[in-house]
Formats: C-alpha cells, structure tokens, sequence
C-alpha cells in the first residue's frame, strides 16, 4: 500500500491531488458489510478496517494519528508553538446503505492529501492542523446521527448508549467489543477557546453546481430540519356504496396536504419540504382509505423561513379536518437548527475558488453536516464539490470527477497557507 | 334446533319473519374461520358447517334440497306442474374476514322464512320457487368471487381450478377435499327458457336508506366496475439538497391523481372512484419518493357514466408525466359491465313496498351481488335492506334491524304471491 501511495502523491502539479483522493476513495469502497454494493455501518468489521486504513495513511504522512474513544481517526499535524489554537478539517467516514465512495470520504480524503502535501513540503502553520474522520454520521445502525462530530463538539447524548441495533446490541456493547471506553468520551469534547475554526468538504448532494458548470461551491448555511409523522383516520367504507359527497377519506385528506407541502415549499429559494413516508395501512382496491400515514420534512438555511412554511403547513393541518370530517394527528420528531457559516470563512473559500479561476457560487446545505455540531462552538465554512449523474447521492450512482477532486484540494491548500499568513 | 325454530317461526304476525331471520343469522354467526370474529371464506369447515345447517332447515320446512356441486344449497318449492319456468331468490352464505352477519346471508333466510311460510300455508305456486343459498360471493380464499353464482348461471369460469389459496391448495384440489365434483360444474347452468326471474334481498351496505328514514329500497342498477393498478415512477432524491423547482417526486404525482378521481367522481350522482391503495413502496422521511403505487376503482349505475369518467381519468394520468417528468404506468385489472334491473320486477317489488307502507325508493347498488351473475340470462331484481351505523358493512359494526328484516320479509312475500296471480 505504501509503495502504490508514494507513486500517486509524489508530485504535487495539477491532478495529483485529484487522482489520489479518487484512488483512496476505491480502497475505502472495498470494505462493505454486505457483498453487494458499498455499506459502512458503525463499528461493523469493514467500519473498524476502513477505520485502520485512514489512521495508517495518516502516520504514513508523518502524523501523529490515534482511534478516539468514539471511533474517530484523529491526527495533528502541530504548529511548533504548543499553545495555538486548532483548526479542524473533518467529515465521515461511515455511509449509507448502497452508498456512493463519496459522501463523507471525499472531505476526510480532501483533507488527508493536504497534510501529506503539507508534511511532505515541511512547511509549518501558526495553527494545529487536526484532521479528524468522524465514525458516524449517517444514523444508519442506531438511528442517531453524528455520534463521532458530537462527541468531539461536546454534544454527544450519554443515552444513546443504551439505544440497541436491529440485532439487540446496545451502542455500549458495540464499543466495548470494538474495546472502545464509552467513559472517555466525555475527554474528547473541544473547549471553544482552543479552537480556531472547523472546515469540511463535502459532495453537494444536489444538482446546482452540475447544472452551473462550477466544480465547487461554498456553503452559506446549513439547513435546520423540522420533521413531523402525521396519522390521518378518516372513515373506511365500501368503494361502490358510500356515494362521494359522504366520503371522510384519509387518502384524499392526505394528498391535499402532500400538494400543499409541495406548494408552499416552493415559495423561498432555500426552503425545501418532502413527503418521503406516504401509506394507507393494508390498503384495498375496493375500501376507502380509513386512514392514511405520512412523514413531513421540512428545512431551509435560515429557522424563520422554514418556521413560517412550518407554520402554515400545521395550519393547513388544522384546516383540512374541518372540510373532510377526518382527524388528523401531527407529532413532531426533530427540530434542529440551521447553521450559519462564518463570513469570514467563507470569503477565505471564496478567495481561494477565484484563485482557482472559478467564480466564487455561494449555496444553502439542505443536508444535515457533521459541521453544524460546530455552530456556537467555532467559526465554521464548508467547501461543496459538484456531482455527476443529475447530482443524485445516497446511491451507488454518486459520482464526483476527479478534476473536480483536484480544484477541492487546492483550494482547501491555498485557504489553510492564507489563513496561515493572516494569523 | 328443531324445537328452537319451531318456537319462532310458528306465527306469521308482525315481526315474526324478522325475530326469526335475526335469531338464525346470529346462529350461523357461530361458525368463523378465527376465534376472533366472523370470518367464513369457501369451503372451510365453518362454511361447511354453515351449509349443513341452511340445508336443514330447509329439509325440515319440507323442501328438497340438496349441496350442488360447487357447494350452493339449493331448494325447490315446486309448482304442481313440472313444466313452469322458475323464480329464483337467491343470496350467499361466505363472508369477507372479520365480517358483519348480514351480508349474503340476510338475503339467504328471507328466502327461507318466505318458503317456509309458503310451506306452512300449503298455498301453491303457478311456478317453481327455488331457493339457493350460495356458496362463494366474496372473493376472499381464491381471489376469485361468484363461484356459487357463476356457476348456476353457466358463467363458471374453469380456469379458476387451478388456482391456488395462500396456503397453496388449488380450488380443484379443496373442493375435491369437500366431496364435490368439478366435473358437474357445467351441468348446474340453468337455461334462459326455464328461467321466470332472479330476485335477491341484500343490506344496502351504504348509509342512504339510513339518513332518508327508510327500511328497504328497490336496486335500479348494480354498478359496473373498472379497476387499474397504477405505478408512478419519478426521481428519488435527498430531502434537503434538491430544490422543490427541480423535483419529480412520484407522491406529490399521486397526491394530484388522488384528488383527480375525487373532483371527477363527484360529477354524476351514481358515479364513485376510489384510491384505496397508496404506497411510496420502501419510503423514507428524508428521500424524494422515487416510485409511488395506487389502486383505483370507478363504478357508476350505467357503462356510460363510468367509461367517461374513466376516459377522463387516464386523460389526466397522460398529462401529469408531462407536468412532472415522472413516468406513469396503468393497467387495467377489471371490466365489469353494470347491471340493470328488469322494469317489470322493480315495479313488482316497488308495488309490494308501497302497500307495506314504505315510499318506494329507487338507489343504484355500488356494489357488485350475486345478481348480475343473471344479467342476461333473466330478468332481475333487487330488494335493498336499511344498514345502521352509517351504513357501514363488512366490518363487526355492520347492523340491521328486525322491524327491517320483517319488512323485506313481508315484501318479498307480497312479490311472489302478486307474480303468481299475473303468472
């Protein structure tokens, strides 16, 4: 492995850097849990080996790289005053099921080739530089997301331990075998005062930079999610014998609110919603719907904007009772804010992408990041990458060129040796 | 048993043909599939039970009769002279799961207490009155309704023997375990010239008789039905990342189609539509649904009205891709022509109605009967019974009253003997 390694990173002209993010990226993408297509879930055996490749890629370059209480690959590359504050560059390296080689490893690989080219040219920062790839993200195995980021932002929610996977096995069980000490996670917390910002490159997930013809954007804000399931019982009856006019349907209840969603949503740039969950339980081709289940999610960059879409959904809600004689029950899930990014980050980015000869193109996340776990605790700013086929994610058809890689590393190099010269 | 039935059935006064129709359909409700509620699907040892007991009561009111081959109970209260034509009044003794009491088998026992009553009176019929109490109306153990009916009405379909239930046992194979023979399926069919009329009672199953005050009505029509099962596929995508402008969001394209069929079906007064099934199969509260599957169901009283409405409905299935960019496929899984009454037996039952002291009420039945098994064959008519509780059926909740029951009764009893003096 070492010996393939040297023969990419090398040099460091136009390419080099792309090239050996992408062919990272394939060795990642060849420890799954399951045979067909890619999936690295929390402490499963190809999570711990993806885990061990990063943390020895790391001490390859020269860094000093550990496995944190949580999982966490973890490595600095120190400025030579010990007591300077820390920059942060980090994202995941769990992903979805029949997930894509891209999203999260993009950032942590993004961020890895900097160090090397940083370690390999000797040139030191007034700043740390950690690294970190987070563990977890994606919320797949314990249905809750970002146990890596919240542990290191001092966020990470002591009850999630006792929260079990579709097997039975607590997440405690799960790190005491992985002999990760539940117990130190407390210790790994950032205090703000020694960090200096946190920065993250990501897959943008969307369309926009693909349908611009720009390689890299730099995110404004991250999106705050609401989420709601909403039970709607209306009145089953026979489908040939209860004339319209007399009809409670919950299908019918539930398709206005589907559309409604659907057109208010449309009415801020950033403001997103989505029906992802829609069913009548053991429905019948000849019974009308006597009740109807649905899930509601909506986001936006800023909270007013997606609390007044909120808003006027849930009095949609409350309408739609009155004119169909259905009940309808709405229980909210999630409420998280959104998180601004740094404005002087982000014109450090965005400097750095007119360098790069492109123009600066500043865009909302509608995806939660292990970024917002950093909001309130440091300035932060994210760096998005532009993906092919239609910008599809969260699939097997993610894709990213590795030209566009490239320009992302770079980038990332030319902001990290500015700030170093403004510090 | 015997002496129970004796007890009631000895006096023809007000009320006793109800108290007595009552008191055996609680009787036959004993007999279930599942501990819990009625359920009595083809050829179960419920519904071989409850075969046993319909023939012998009518055995015992002094008719012969006997199990046919397809499992009916038929009886014959024959005239004197062999060669008249035969009225048949009919219904059927299975029921859906979880079943009301009423549906099928009220019609069942207001034929017996008719001829019971007859038998008792030793008053003779210028033609043969046939009793037949059918096996096999709902469709619930082969997916395969009307194989009592069908069959008497020379429209059993052969293919049918070798389907098979959820268990895996071919309709040939189950009725072979109940002694039945197949092979003597054809011979049931009963020709066009030996035929007088069809007649059959049955509970409305909807909530118009109900809400207008009224024991019974006179079904005009029985609707026709076309059903499709309809696919949409759009694009899936992540919940927070793909702008609401640049969506294909399979629901959002069911949710128009849904209340589509719900505008349109609300444009004639016997037309109704039904989605009664909807899923974004595998659906995910922060994923665009990519597919989205539902059911429909259009019914109306005449071919006409439903056709347009179909017509108009696929119209609008043609249209939505365009808006949408989703792709939609339908097909059509049924095509039942509707129903229509014969003029002469509506105006007999209609004339008994009046002189019961009831106004007489025409109303199209939504859903299907045994009846249209004859279309074609005979003339036909139906006497529909006052449901409660909103009308609803096929559920526990389905109720009627005796007062109700005892009016269908006398009507009924009224008809036969006002047909055999035209006769």
């Amino acid at each position: 492995m070492g010996t393939e390694a040297k023969r990419v990173d090398g040099g460091t002209g136009q390419g080099a850097f792309g090239a050996r993010i992408m062919q990272l990226a394939d060795r990642l993408a060849q420890w799954s849990d399951s045979p067909d297509g890619l999936t690295c879930t929390y402490l499963s055996p190809a999570h711990r080996a993806v885990a061990a490749e990063i943390l020895s890629w790391l001490r390859q370059a020269g860094l000093r790289a550990e496995i944190d209480a949580v999982g966490n690959v973890v490595a600095r590359y120190p400025a030579t005053d010990p007591g300077v504050r820390t920059l942060i560059i980090a994202s995941h390296y769990d992903t979805v099921r029949n997930a894509g080689k891209y999203d999260g490893r993009l950032g942590v690989l993004t961020a890895l080739v900097l160090v090397e080219h940083l370690a390999r040219s000797g040139r030191k920062l007034p700043f740390h530089l950690d690294v970190i790839a987070f563990s977890e993200e994606e919320g797949v195995r314990f249905s809750s997301s970002f146990l890596g980021s919240s542990a290191v932002a001092g966020k990470f929610d002591k009850a999630l331990l006792d929260r079990r996977d579709a097997d039975g096995y607590s997440l405690a069980a799960v790190m005491h075998d992985a002999r990760l000490d539940p117990a130190r996670i407390p210790a790994l917390a950032r205090r703000p005062e020694e960090l200096l910002g946190y920065l993250e490159v990501h897959i943008e997930q969307g369309p926009i930079l693909l349908e611009e013809g720009l390689p890299v954007g730099i995110v404004s804000a991250i999106a705050g999610t609401v989420r709601y399931l909403v039970s709607i019982t209306g009145t089953a009856g026979h489908a040939g014998t209860v004339p319209m006019a007399r009809r409670h349907d919950a299908a019918a209840a539930a398709a206005e609110l589907v559309l409604y969603v659907e057109r208010r949503c449309a009415q801020a740039p950033t403001l997103v919603g989505t029906v992802g969950q829609l069913a009548v339980p053991n429905g019948a081709i000849n019974i009308i719907p006597g009740r109807c289940e649905l899930s509601l999610d909506v986001r936006a960059a800023d909270d007013a904007t997606r609390n007044a879409a909120v808003a006027d959904i849930m009095a949609e809600v409350g309408r739609i009772p009155e004119r169909r004689g259905v009940r309808i029950e709405s229980k909210e899930v999630q409420r998280t804010p959104a998180a601004r990014c740094s404005p002087h980050l982000q014109t450090l980015l965005a400097d750095a992408v007119t360098r790069a000869g492109v123009k600066p193109r500043y865009l909302a996340s509608g995806a939660g990041h292990d970024a917002m776990m950093f909001d309130g605790l440091t300035e932060l700013a994210m760096l998005f990458v532009r993906c092919g086929n239609g910008g599809v994610s969260h699939s097997p058809r993610e894709i990213i060129t590795a030209e566009d890689a490239d320009v992302a590393a770079r980038v990332m190099l030319d902001a990290v040796l500015r700030l170093a010269e403004q510090s």
